[in-house]
């Protein structure tokens, strides 16, 4: 295959070469005729007589092969443009179709880029918002390989839920039922107990039947857990440096993009303060005059929160520690007097972006634990053995993919950061 | 969190630290206690007293915080020994397990492993097996993203099959029935439309009723699809380069490990040869005089053709070319005269780790390779109308990364190389 990248032209000034990719754009005057073409790696301009393309009966999103000369061109972006030579139409887009790689997708509803997703994909916007995806999942990987975590994979089909029998889909197992998996947290605890420290990445589900802008039935968890913690504060610290590392590679490579959207640059998370349940409430009533918060926060005030931290901070993000224990699963580990739990959300633009926290390291506070919920500990033997090999204190966290690309790319709605959604009415593509 | 990894010893002789960890090893003299403590980093010798673990009832697996002081000690093997000053027991393993994490699993039942999981993980021989799944995923991924692939995540909940309606899992999805995809095969074309190449990195389930050494109902697919390719071979060439650069990642990380168990180096995959189906036929006759094979290949024809190749190229390993596209499925593009395929599988140590391929490109070669099977194309609506959308000529392959990951590491049974295996009868832990 005897084929040029677009990215590669920038050193081949001069040279005749081969291109293949879609035609983004066509724009045709009498005397010449400017084609960008698009492939895997960027795109050039191309420039043709017009009667070059005579019989090429070429538009938009076909897809041609492109013999051309590499032409030094100081008014282009990129410095050079390619001067055709040859052109030959490797296959054809249908006409019409509902909307072209090039069209403002901001004017195509969602449902309809849903349904042609290839094409939305190529489309540069959308079709960024998923290179950030790719990155983010990158940087994760890396940086904790670095810090010795083992990646691990867990089994997506389970014989249980892990945190009681809701919003599980069943699966038709052979003679018996199992599970669609809600979480990876009780197989990543016993990568702790194997390796100590593990992280996984991959789908989780929920049988969700309300459809939000901020809930799917199927999405991607970022997952760690680690071992010899002395509290929550440890994992809160390593995501503070976990963040920060993700945020500077993008920064790095969508800088430009971030601020020319309006997004903005992503900060620095280091200085992103942890602030105590209560204190929440106590800010909340404050600044806003609420007093109907007892026990958890809603949208809205993880959406306060944010704003009072950024005029406190310059950011958007605040940890929250010390959620009520009562809300928490089973397996969280109490802080303080017990009322509270050893557990945290971090809030980041607004929405809450992980759940973390110390897990109960001991097989008799886990039995206590599930006793004082009214649960049978014998119906969850199989995670509680795991317990005998010599667990050490740990805990971890859990980061939603495709909420963390919605607010770093400034999206409003989590399946324009999901590159085939699931909700209960949609599976399919 | 003041805790030195072990890792991080040789660089602080003569220094005190705190470690923590498992014990791995406990020996008791009259005159001196030596453990040996296991953490995320490694191992270190720990030279105590008797006395200093008066009173501390060790045993092995306990997890334990000692403070010591780092010795340089030519004996050791790494240089360096750990004189205990104190120990604090953090918690306990249960009495008697099954089995130690040091002990010989090659003497322990595979159920029996598998039923505890974190502790045989954390045995180093097991251990290393997911330590080298971990890293030839992130060879994967690594080698792709420098070849210009962008990651992509596709749902595993689909409304039918990739390949007609057989060995599905179903799944109770509200008001409708949905699947568990066999294959991300459709969404890694829609994504060479949208992004030209691209790759994914996970769960494919099989409801195979069939418990083989070799077969499970959920594996991980390590999968990429890229455009603008001639022919098959693209897909080849690029594969010899991913696996030649994953292997010699195992070779450098993992190479004494190969080397003492007897397993051995991995080759340069760079040479490995293609032969066409009908050559393989004819060798097997020449070889092994069988004259049984028609249109695929057995078990035991994958094991001869890999010990033949072995001898003609020093590497146990073919690619096969040209299957014949009866048995292939429907995307498949047809070779030459049209009765073989542009479809190939890569043989490795005895057993088919890749199967890849030319796919069709244009809607209308589609459908009528549908019809010829005696489908009905609307039922493919959903897949058929994103090759409206300008689709190139396009191939890719799988790689089973648990079978790859034994062939490797030279295990019997891919349930040894997964580490929460499923199949029929297995759904817990």
């Amino acid at each position: 295959m005897n084929r040029t990248f677009v990215a590669q032209l920038g050193d081949m000034i001069g040279e005749e070469v081969t291109v293949r990719g879609w035609v983004f754009r066509l724009r045709e005057l009498a005397k010449v005729t400017f084609l960008i073409l698009h492939d895997a790696t960027g795109m050039v301009q191309c420039v043709a007589n017009p009667a070059q393309l005579d019989g090429t009966d070429l538009k938009l999103d076909d897809i041609v092969e492109i013999r051309g000369c590499v032409r030094s061109e100081a008014r282009s972006k990129v410095g050079f443009e390619l001067d055709l030579l040859e052109i030959t139409v490797l296959n054809r887009s249908a006409f019409p179709l509902p909307f072209n790689s090039s069209s403002n997708l901001a004017e195509v509803p969602l449902e309809v880029q849903l349904d042609h997703r290839p094409l939305s994909l190529r489309n540069p916007v959308v079709g960024n918002i998923f290179r950030v995806q790719a990155e983010i999942l990158q940087g994760f990987r890396e940086f904790l390989r670095e810090h010795h975590f083992t990646e691990i994979i867990s089994s997506k089909i389970v014989a249980g839920g892990t945190e009681g029998g809701t919003n599980l889909f069943e699966i038709d197992y052979f003679e018996r039922a199992a599970y669609l998996a809600q979480s990876p947290q009780f197989y990543k605890e016993h990568g702790v107990a194997g390796f100590e420290r593990v992280f996984e990445t991959g789908h989780v589900y929920r049988a969700e039947p309300h459809a939000t802008s901020r809930h799917l039935t199927e999405y991607y968890s970022l997952d760690f857990e680690m071992g010899f913690i002395d509290g929550p504060e440890d994992v809160i610290a390593l995501e503070r440096e976990l963040l920060t590392y993700i945020f500077n590679r993008l920064n790095e490579r969508f800088g430009e993009m971030f601020t020319e959207s309006g997004v903005g640059l992503l900060p620095s998370m280091l200085e992103v303060p942890t602030w105590e349940f209560g204190e929440c409430l106590e800010r909340l009533s404050q600044v806003h005059g609420r007093n109907d918060l007892v026990d958890d926060l809603d949208p809205e005030a993880e959406r306060q929160l944010c704003a009072i931290a950024e005029q406190e901070t310059g950011v958007p993000a605040l940890f929250v520690l010390g959620f009520p224990l009562a809300n928490r699963p089973f397996y969280t580990h109490p802080r303080g007097s017990g009322e509270s739990a050893e557990s945290f959300d971090l809030l980041f633009r607004g929405l809450e972006i992980t759940t973390g926290g110390q897990r109960l390291h001991r097989r008799e506070d886990l039995e206590s634990a599930l006793r004082g919920r009214g649960i049978d500990p014998t119906s969850f033997e199989p995670h509680l053995r795991m317990f005998d090999v010599g667990m050490p204190p740990h805990g971890g966290l859990a980061i939603g993919l495709e909420r963390l690309t919605m607010l770093i790319t400034g999206q409003k709605n989590v399946r324009e950061a999901t590159m085939y959604p699931r909700d209960r009415n949609r599976v399919s593509p």
